[in-house]
């Protein structure tokens, strides 16, 4: 059993988070696609020939050639990760999970349900426990956070943590790849910023607190952090930029901050999971850093890069961060999940 | 007189503000280029051999031919338009007052100095009777803000003067042109944000308390608004785009603060100056508006352009500004502050 | 009627086309849009409700109220300008030409009928004896060429007539505007070339031997040079940039080129339409330009900007020519068809 | 011996070539940089605070604290690799040649020379015989091609030795960082296309003619196929892409050509050295391949990948070829050179 590769199928496996699935998958100690699914338009089709390939590694020879299934409850694995389009992943995963899968899920629509975890492994591992309360007939739906939350989340932890936060302001400058593709036309976004995202704002505001909502007797109790949040698209391919403002239950010096940070670790890095970042927050000096660019990769693209910690006039502080929106952000949250469930023998 | 056009001289004419207002000026009718100054290695060239021209219009001709001078103060007119780079605006340009020169600078160097108007027209023109105090021998120094405080300042002034406003939080998203030419390497902005821009935050913080400063016996008695601003660059060639929060004394509605903003006027508007916007502020109502691309040329250039107003869950409102960084966030600014002077007989 | 407007439709009147042309006919001295058509979902809605408008002017006022109609022959106009997509711009062209309908179009289905005129006003005018042979009863079609062939005739056409040429190559890189919206993708564009553009390579080698050819008789003999064109897709919002090398039959010097494009003028100019450029082809001898975003709106976006013209080792010459895609190379040069056209007693 | 890295030095260390050849020098398992030589102004500063670095991965910990030298000839190593600007790399490398280094460099003062070797190893590894005609006691120098001119040769190689070639034509879509940082501002390249590279495409013209040259008896007989090149500047940050039209001497098939692209190797291959591409060319059939975003990373950044091979009307036939400047076009082709003379016992 140790040996032997968990083979998995992959919902929406034309689309851009289903690639990244694929590609992120290729090679994984622990699981193996063996099953694809997507819209009706691609089932019967060879994947090469369904998808429009838009990462720049090519298709994994052993997915290339595999014959694309219809997104039914008759798969044969036990294992499914989402990344099937909202408009249609709520209704989809509810059957999955009905007939017995379990479906690891980027999308949006059960994250908000009270008996799904919306895991981030290394900050509410404990939340796994919600799935017992399930009742999906031994299925069961697990989501991650929208890719503006992740970053955001992890960067708070240790923060809510050591000194308590009272109060999260964020403004994001937000990727191209988080609105799937094609997504952004050139002409909208080219010379230009868009100073909207739409539902953006209030998953922003609303994720975090269950999050960090307390895990008591089958229920999460949501935090009750005050979060204000505006998200921009901006012309970044991969890597989404927000600055953060801060206001303390305890305020900390901007040293103790910075250890926090540095000595921040999670389940993940205790089980030395295959995508956990080896440090999940970077912290860098230098005043023009964090930037999509040059940090978005760091440790997988599953590390959090923060920056610019300075006092507030208006809060205690402010500070930059940087997190990889489609590895972090989108499949590799996802797969973390999935890595975690492994780990604590859940799937 | 009123038939003749007042000669001006142009301080640092080769840098990419002095070519602005170069371009500006073509065809004014108030004012005519007549003299050229900017470095050593530029003096004694022609215009069009010793600039590096990147605007999108061609050289007006009658600039073209005219011969580069150096920066001292013997040139033929008595108004000029600074704008010199920082490393030298600040001597070159008391130099010129000494010698009775009024100098109108988008530099940044003068605009802390006690008895120099920070000067937005719209806003506090009073400001200029700051110039009586000045010890120029005859001449006189007048100041623009930056180009990140002009446009927020602008999108203010009507709520402060109807509600009150207690604290302002401000994320900006610049645009490249801010930074000068060559300025920004295209190397570290494509596919990129960089997240600091040197010295921006703290102009951005402090100018306002200037401008919206109280003129009473010689002395501007600066506002005392909290304000935090976070300043990025991002890939936009023309045009900041700033999300900005507000805490009000009296918190106003949705409705009337789009009032207060449709209505707003100053003084550019009710002498109809040649550059004012014939509507300072426009409210945009679709949620993806304002866009530097879209917008930012609205009414020359002139316009300050809103959107997205909207409750926020740690200030009263927040909502999105877009201002034009080089017309009314330098060269046009400045320009405007000409006018106005012109109009009240001040040049 | 000297004094009357003439009443135009707009076919296809939401696509990128479409409103290009509503935004180029505001304030026309000959024509007033009163009728807008679009598909079937946009009918019936006012303007302003059915279209995505992606121009950075607003829509003009006259327009924004008016009610779509459905691209049917009843429209209460005698000339339509058709920007429709060419999945359907054959059959609803020919309907309307069939009811009497003086059709303009800019696309590319008729551009290929021996019949139909594939009209560049400064090149071609005659090949409007055409419509004599059409078999409309009282309509007709008349079409513009593709966006990356106008320029590259523009620059021939003094070339062909002065020296004669042999063979053109010809290699393109092209703006975005060109595949129209929502068109390329920001993720297949940013920090990236695609080097192929469906059908654009065939067009832009067979359209120049009709625009050229000779009408004799109810016949457009086409011209027998050769061209190679290769056309690439850049990261370019409007303007598009071609590479072209030229065999002439009798060389010429350079100074003999330069001359041709200086003097070449053609009908537009002489009966000085409202969209005719003023001067037709603008050369620059700086070595860095043109350049798309400083050369493609002079003239009102409706001149051609050549540079760079110097020896080949392969063909005698090779320069670079830019032009505006979507002014002179849609919407624009369409309008200067339909100038000419109204010029000449034809509308 | 076989066990001990070969101690190198870096010249231009902290320029952007230099810094790509620590970058890809970390870990290499023939060489260890050692020594760092820069400019006045970077010596004896430690190397992280002399440098600017703009790669996106970290500089490697065993450079970083490294004590910058001037670049005079007397470092600690025997080798050294060359990123030096060409204002002054020329006189320096002769010096260090003078003084027994190997000097493998980069830049393009000594290319011409007609003792030194442009070398591309898959191509000429037989030029390194004229190495024995220097007169450099001992020392020597060894250039690579120019970025641009990399990837032309490597996919013309297997056409020349199999079929002949009379005539190319090449027009390239040059990446920004060729231009080394700062390079090209921001401000000129976004939206925009610059048609010109100074100096670039003369050697386009030449350098293959000694690349594809016939060594014999210590001199090399240039080859004399005809090429014109035309050199743009477009908007990617990595990769070169050039649209390619050749003239054979037997005109081959498709297919044969095709074949003699997926059969070419060369002693880089033969040695399996380090930075050789597994296979240095690779055909892509989709007609949107190859793009510099998702193929200039293949194979370490030095395989060439080639797409769209076609008929021509005025040659033999067209393609497009990608080949990553900074990589294979820079740093990386020097380092195979150097891999290669290690591989020979030259070093």
């Amino acid at each position: 059993m140790e040996n032997k590769k968990i083979p998995v199928g992959v919902l929406g496996a034309t689309g851009s988070v289903g690639q990244k699935f694929i590609q992120l998958l290729e090679g994984h100690p622990y699981f193996e696609v063996t099953e694809l699914a997507a819209s009706e338009r691609s089932a019967g089709k060879l994947y090469k020939d369904a998808v429009n390939w838009i990462l720049s590694t090519p298709i994994p020879e052993n997915v290339a050639n595999k014959t694309v299934k219809e997104c039914k409850p008759n798969l044969d694995v036990k294992v499914v990760f989402s990344g099937l389009d909202s408009s249609v992943a709520g209704e989809v995963e509810t059957e999955f999970a009905k007939k017995g899968y379990t479906v690891i899920s980027n999308s949006k629509n059960h994250r908000t349900d009270s008996d799904v975890p919306l895991l981030v492994p290394e900050i509410n591992a404990d939340h796994l426990e919600l799935i017992k309360s399930q009742k999906y007939n031994g299925g069961a739906i697990v989501t991650n956070p929208n890719c503006s939350t992740i970053g955001l989340v992890l960067a708070l932890k240790p923060l809510i943590d050591n000194f308590g936060i009272e109060a999260v302001n964020v403004v994001t400058m937000q990727a191209l790849s988080g609105a799937g593709y094609p997504g952004v036309s050139s002409l909208d976004i080219i010379d230009n910023v868009i100073p909207f995202i739409g539902g953006e704002e209030s998953k922003l505001e609303s994720e975090p607190q269950k999050i960090f909502g307390k895990y008591s007797g089958g229920i999460i109790e949501h935090l009750g952090i005050k979060i204000s949040a505006q998200c921009n698209r901006v012309q970044v391919i991969d890597g989404h930029t927000e600055c953060v403002q801060v206001k303390f239950k305890n305020k900390p010096t901007i040293e103790q901050i910075k250890k926090a940070w540095a000595e921040f670790k999670g389940e993940p890095q205790k089980y030395n999971l295959p995508f956990a970042p080896i440090q999940p927050l970077h912290y860098f000096e230098e005043d023009r850093y964090p930037q999509p660019r040059i940090h978005r990769n760091i440790d997988k693209g599953m590390a959090t890069s923060i920056g610019r910690l300075r006092e507030c006039p208006l809060f205690d502080y402010k500070f930059v961060i940087l997190s990889h929106n489609t590895n972090r952000g989108a499949a590799g949250g996802a797969l973390l999940c999935g890595e975690l469930m492994k780990a604590k023998g859940l799937i």
